[in-house]
């Protein structure tokens, strides 16, 4: 087997944060392993966090109507993109999983994390119009969020204030990493770490690491296989309706749920469904 | 009656666009219906996007191990926050309505504009623990997202490829608008702009024209209201089980749905409900 790959994409100011003892944990854990162990701090890095036009090296296409999204897709393809970009390209190129780990921040990761997503997940690079969520360019990578959180784990049930963690999550794992065809594994969430007492952090980072030490070998989350869209205009990208009424009748994972109007299933039932596979 | 506001948050590259010509049609329509208009143009502004200690003058209540939520929280108290900060809580204060208009980024709002987010809408300043949701602090101001897509409308149904455009906006209207207070009006999404044909476009604008000139007057979407929840940590802020059974039966509103567990409503009839009111 050939030396496997762990990005860490790590968004959190202060060494002495629990973001950063979780940063460690998984650092020295899967170096333990035998991993080879990459780390994107950040902050630290002082990583740009806004799409602009100095991620482009010259030659603009279209400067008088600047588009990040053109004028990047066509400098991946002619290696124009900025030198921390392609940097940071190659670490994912290089990753057999890569580990999100931030604190949550509005109920998703800070920006200059969002930031790194804009930059680095260009088209070409990360997608095409064709080869998305099943198909996208990443389907061979695993991808974890892996978040601390200021509220409650009750206060994000369904009928918690702040609403199912599914749905909230459903933008970052669904539309960013499924959509560029990364396996997505079940986020790992360590709740209200600043008011639980210091051995509860102790027992939430221990878990971490037991779970660490299998983490290339979990099933992925489960979401509704892209063959069962019909995926022409015409069609408008929507669940045959055939297919609708087989899964209807089976265990549902995250997006199939979903997908059926049905509900999400609790966070922790979150488990791959045999059903699908990637 | 006194003249009202108008704060546009606004995050795009070009002039060009089609998000700057929505931007220009919102700021015409509504000077001319005698609001006073503010726009924070995001990119022109070279507006910093990450949340970091250069966000507080002088001071750090604890630079070994920095928090950006308690360092921005005491600075705000104590008007120390960074002037660029300042200037956009004033331009908030002074604010009747805020148009959040932006090109859609990863199922979310671009970088610059989650920075703008976390850096402006400080514990203090927009909530504080006591006062969230129905009691946030800007309750008094209506907020809108106003965004531009590439993918087509039936895209992001609930049986669409991307899934249903509710539970893609939800950690936005509800985690970070309605968590400060705001009342959020229906989203005005531009479908799929750069391949409408041209006339479609101009119908577009000329729609979201005669939407802005009675939006001041618009009845917000409809959440379950914040008094609904138990909000203690013994109850865990879940919804009380008696507020439970009688919201089961009334039309629900996108909020009430997801804390029911019930499928949100399609995208065009998220109208307000009767039955919550601000
Ligand atoms: C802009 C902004 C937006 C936010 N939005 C949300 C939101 O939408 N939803 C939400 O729930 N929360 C939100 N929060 C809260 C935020 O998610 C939490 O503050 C954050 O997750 C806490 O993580 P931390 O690493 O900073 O914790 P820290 O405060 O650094 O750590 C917690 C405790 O763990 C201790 N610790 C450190 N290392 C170890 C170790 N090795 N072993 C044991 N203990 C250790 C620390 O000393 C500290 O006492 C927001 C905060 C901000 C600033
Ligand atoms: C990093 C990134 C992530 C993305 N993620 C997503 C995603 O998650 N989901 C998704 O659906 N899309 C996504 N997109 C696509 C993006 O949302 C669209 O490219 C964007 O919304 C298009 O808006 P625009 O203002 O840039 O359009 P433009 O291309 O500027 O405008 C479209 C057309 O309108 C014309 N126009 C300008 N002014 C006028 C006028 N006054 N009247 C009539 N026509 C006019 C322009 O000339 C042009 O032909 C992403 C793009 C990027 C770069």
């Amino acid at each position: 087997m050939a030396l496997k790959t762990v990005l860490i994409i790590y968004a959190h100011h202060s060494p002495s944060s629990f973001n950063a003892a979780a940063k460690d944990v998984a650092m020295q854990t899967l170096t333990a392993q035998g991993f080879k162990v990459i780390v994107s701090d950040l902050y630290a890095m002082n990583f740009r966090s806004s799409a602009t036009a100095a991620d482009i090296k010259s030659n603009l296409k279209n400067p008088e109507h600047f588009l990040y999204g053109d004028e990047t897709f066509i400098a991946w393809k002619e290696d124009r993109l900025s030198d921390d970009i392609k940097e940071e390209q190659r670490k994912v190129a290089e990753a057999d999983l890569i580990i999100f780990q931030f604190p949550l921040y509005w109920f998703t990761v800070p920006a200059i994390m969002k930031g790194w997503m804009e930059r680095v997940l260009t088209q070409g690079f990360a997608y095409t119009l064709e080869s998305i969520y099943d198909n996208g360019i990443l389907k061979d990578k695993k991808a974890v969020l892996s978040f601390t959180t200021g509220g409650m784990e009750s206060m994000y049930l369904p009928d918690g204030l702040n609403g199912d963690i599914n749905v909230m999550l459903w933008p970052l794992q669904n539309g960013v990493l499924r959509f560029c065809g990364f396996q997505v594994l079940a986020p790992q969430i360590f709740w209200c770490v600043a008011d639980a007492p210091p051995s509860e952090r102790t027992a939430m980072l221990e878990a971490w690491q037991a779970r660490l030490k299998g983490m290339l070998d979990e099933q992925p989350l489960s979401f509704a296989p892209t063959k069962l869209f019909d995926l022409s205009v015409q069609g408008g990208f929507r669940l045959c309706s055939d297919m609708k009424e087989a899964y209807a009748s089976q265990p549902y994972g995250l997006t199939t749920g979903q997908h059926l109007g049905k509900p999400l299933p609790p966070n922790n039932q979150m488990k791959a469904s045999p059903h699908d596979n990637h």
